[in-house]
């Protein structure tokens, strides 16, 4: 398979791309990084990277924004930034990807475990992620052609502890490479409309 | 209590109304109806609305579009529209309620079955409903003074089957009435971050 990744260089993306990189051609993308250069945030750069990278069997995002803070302490810039950057973002990039997938490709979305368990000025990451659960769900039964979407939900990283252990008191680090997984099953498997949960 | 009712004069809100002014009085509000006029859309139309009414016990939003169309064919302004009405519009009602609120006084936010069932041409739906979910999940752990915040998620109102049933087959209507139970175990019970399901 051809795949492209969004955020390959990351935390979460360098395991993917090794996860996924072992089977298949890995195309990767960042702001700042990568074969192609993609920022969820600007829906332009993604339609150009689509044109430039022509057709592909698996649309892999493992990147996305969003902003931490106490809830009342959230600003108008904040708001934007998380609902155009990690929400808007990858249902952008979800949609762009469809006319450059192959019949049974994959779109595959990250969130994250504030999804289903909430921490202190994680309420837009909630939010987000959230709204993409959703999103997976209801766009599963609408896409043409076979091609399928799922989310990779993962807990906190055993890799990003440093950054933010203070926030995750009590909440069980998973390694990126364990997290890798549920891309694995999203891309490589046949399902639709699901959340892989890697908690 | 003293409860403000965003949508009051809509399908669910007459029947929110009903229930909750059995025993409470109730303020109204719409774009074009109500004791006080609220766009959930513009901010700025909530943040005066609160400076008309003072202080409450509790609000209510039985309010918040979104847009229904194929996934494929949803619009930009669309997009927009579903984001900024009743996904942002009900979160800058819940954010503008805080300092309005009486301590141990609640917000309730209205979403929907399509949370966590999808429908063709409702994916939209489905991200902001699901959305909403997540941001009384976050929100509910950070807010001051004993301050509660609830969804109620209603199946589709037998009062809209006219309207809804094509995109609702084989989904189990409920009453308008019984759907604003849900509102009374928001407003008059005690549980904050929850979800009340009537389907
Ligand atoms: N780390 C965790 O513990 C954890 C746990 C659960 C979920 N997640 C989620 O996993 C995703 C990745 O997290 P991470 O910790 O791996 O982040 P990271 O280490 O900061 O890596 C992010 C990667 O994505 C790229 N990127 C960032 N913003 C982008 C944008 N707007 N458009 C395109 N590329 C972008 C970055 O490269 P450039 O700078 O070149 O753009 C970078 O390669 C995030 O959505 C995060 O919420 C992380
Ligand atoms: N009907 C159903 O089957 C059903 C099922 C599940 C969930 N829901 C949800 O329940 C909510 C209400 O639905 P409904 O069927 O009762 O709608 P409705 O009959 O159209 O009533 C909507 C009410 O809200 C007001 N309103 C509309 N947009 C507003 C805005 N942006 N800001 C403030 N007020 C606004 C309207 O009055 P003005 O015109 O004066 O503004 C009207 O009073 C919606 O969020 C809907 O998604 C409905």
């Amino acid at each position: 398979m051809k795949i492209l990744l969004v955020g390959a260089q990351g935390t979460l993306g360098r395991a993917v791309a090794a996860e996924l990189g072992a089977r298949h051609e890995i195309i990767t993308a960042g702001r700042r990084s990568g074969d192609v250069r993609i920022d969820l945030s600007d829906r332009d750069s993604i339609v150009q990277a689509f044109a430039q990278v022509g057709s592909v069997d698996a649309v892999v995002s493992a990147a996305g924004n969003v902003a931490f803070a106490p809830l009342l302490e959230l600003t108008d810039a904040q708001w934007q930034m998380g609902l155009g950057d990690k929400l808007m973002g990858q249902v952008n990039l979800a949609l762009a990807a469809v006319g450059h997938l192959s019949d049974g490709g994959s779109i595959t979305l990250t969130t994250g475990v504030l999804a289903d368990q909430p921490i202190r000025s994680g309420a837009q990451a909630s939010l987000v992620n959230s709204a993409i659960h959703g999103f997976v769900m209801g766009a599963a039964i609408e896409l043409p052609r076979g091609i399928r979407i799922n989310a990779v939900s993962p807990n906190v990283l055993q890799e990003s502890t440093d950054d933010y252990a203070p926030y995750f008191r009590g909440f069980e680090p998973v390694t990126a490479a364990r997290a890798a997984l549920g891309f694995s099953r999203s891309v490589e498997g046949a399902e639709t409309g699901k959340v892989y949960r890697v908690y």
